[in-house]
């Protein structure tokens, strides 16, 4: 450690996706020096974990940084984490109670931390991105499903069970639409690729709908389709996918407006595959929706709502700062 | 100072409420040594906070304490409260933006501290109370309204705004019955004495049911009846009332449900005057209807929900509570 000039202080941090896996080496303020990624391809945890390591070692390659100098190694998952690095479950991922640090700390001899991949997003946003600054930041990422994680005072909120901040789980319509994790009227169910799937799966072929994205999509696989295509109808002015995304705007606003209401933060910061794609069109929309919803003697104005700024690397960047974090306590 | 026992540090902790005004002298455990109380009287600011001061002194000569070896006064009031002391609005005593402690801190010359009522009450539970040890706490009381507070690592969630945790008017029926606040479905809007009170005219007025409700009020006056009253009409089998609180308990339950998603807490700890009076009653449902929307993976078995322990001095030592760990800071 004494040795080392500060400037030459690295770290690793990596996505673990349930399709993709993406590395990157980073200085301590962020900045990206080397990437790379694979597709994690279905395998089972060991297999995963060796891709990681190899990914890491290829990114260390590509930033031309020795690995024995990484002062930390940082991971986001797709499950809740346990603080001795376990991941609960990653139903993606066909992964429950592993050592998601403790194979790849032997193997690659360095401190290892893990975090749950929208918190990640989240801390990535507030320490690198969009949220620096905040005192209170809420990050809601919508892609397949609906995550997130909230930073107060420059820490991450995990509760007594190391599981809460599932701000995609909040339940803001009684007895509404089935979502996936069982219970019904979630904001995911209705602000997530997969929530808008159902609605247009069922308005094709229960009411006979006619839609732009059958063949965008090559069939009726509306639960699945790329945030791009999305985009693409959208501008196209395809009604159906303007009725979607619009009532998924609309449903995200509210779950916004409850959580200002609940936790008052300063920043909203919204991220994810849907809203690099579509952000830009939906933000007024949500903002409204917000607003109408928020408690009213809650100062809606107090809180900025804006779009994510590290795009696909919020998590392996917000990975580094769990790890800088971690590693300083 | 320096010539005090430890074992004569004493604290003052008031109650400042739309009808009432409670003192309390404690020591710094909690232990409530005197106590005096007085109606509020819908009086403007001056005068309540001249009645707020000669019941500290009447408090303290219950207590046999010298007010001059009071250590600190905490208050808690019906208003968001900003780190100034300045209390933001009180809807219920006609107040916007008074300076809640810079006055009595003069004219008592003691250090004075102010937090809103409920955030009181839940820091109350958590130190002297049902909440003891929990790691994250969430309080709720339900009674004219639906309030709350937060307590994560055991400091206040107050937001950036220090007006977070409005826990009742996080929205959980879209589009749903009207809440006080202006919104429409906030949680207060079905769990609480003014949400019921509008369900139960509703139904005698508009739908032509009879209940015991009436008599008992002597009128159509349900928006303010007592917890006693509720408890009675209840434990009679009233169907009108019956239908009412267990509905107020199933939203209640949806709410902490959510909660619990969002936040992860160890503990809830439900009080107020309605489930003071009939909380034992309420809770298997309360507990229910939490249980079946929490997000699943969520391990709801790790959430203890349990009533409060402190009752009507929950808000008192609360604030005592508030004044102890602002003095330390």
């Amino acid at each position: 450690m004494a040795k080392k000039k500060k400037n030459a202080v690295r770290y690793a941090g990596v996505d673990i996706g349930g399709t993709k896996l993406y590395a990157v080496i980073t200085t301590g303020k962020g900045k990206v020096l080397g990437k790379a990624r694979c597709k994690t391809g279905g395998k089972g945890f060991k297999k995963v974990m060796s891709l990681v390591q190899g990914l890491v070692l290829e990114a260390c390659g590509a930033a031309d940084v020795d690995p024995a100098r990484l002062e930390a190694v940082g991971l986001g998952a797709p499950s809740p984490v346990l603080p001795d690095g376990t991941a609960v479950r990653a139903p993606n991922l066909g992964w429950k109670m592993v050592p998601l640090t403790a194979r790849l700390q032997s193997s690659l001899d360095l401190p290892v931390y893990a975090i749950n991949d929208c918190n990640a997003g989240t801390l990535g946003e507030h320490i690198f991105g969009a949220g620096k600054n905040a005192k209170a930041l809420v990050g809601l990422f919508m892609g397949t499903g609906l995550g997130g994680g909230v930073v107060l005072d420059g820490r991450l909120i995990t509760g007594a069970n190391h599981q809460a901040a599932e701000l995609g789980h909040a339940i803001i319509v009684k007895d509404g639409r089935r979502c996936g994790c069982g219970n019904r009227g979630c904001v995911e169910a209705y602000a997530s690729k997969t929530g808008m799937g159902r609605r247009i799966t069922h308005e094709v072929l229960c009411e006979g709908r006619q839609t732009l994205l059958t063949e965008l999509c090559g069939g009726h696989h509306y639960g699945n389709i790329r945030s791009g295509l999305l985009r693409k109808a959208y501008e196209a002015g395809d009604e159906l996918t303007l009725e979607t995304l619009h009532e998924a705007a609309d449903y995200l606003g509210q779950g916004i407006g409850s959580l200002i209401t609940l936790l008052g933060p300063d920043m909203v910061v919204l991220g994810g595959g849907v809203l690099e794609a579509l952000g830009q069109a939906l933000l007024p929309r949500v903002k409204a929706a917000a607003r109408s919803v928020t408690f009213p003697a809650s100062s809606f104005s107090d809180t900025r709502i804006r779009l994510a700024a590290l795009g696909d690397d919020a998590v392996a960047l917000g990975a580094v700062a769990w790890a800088i974090q971690q590693a300083s306590t």
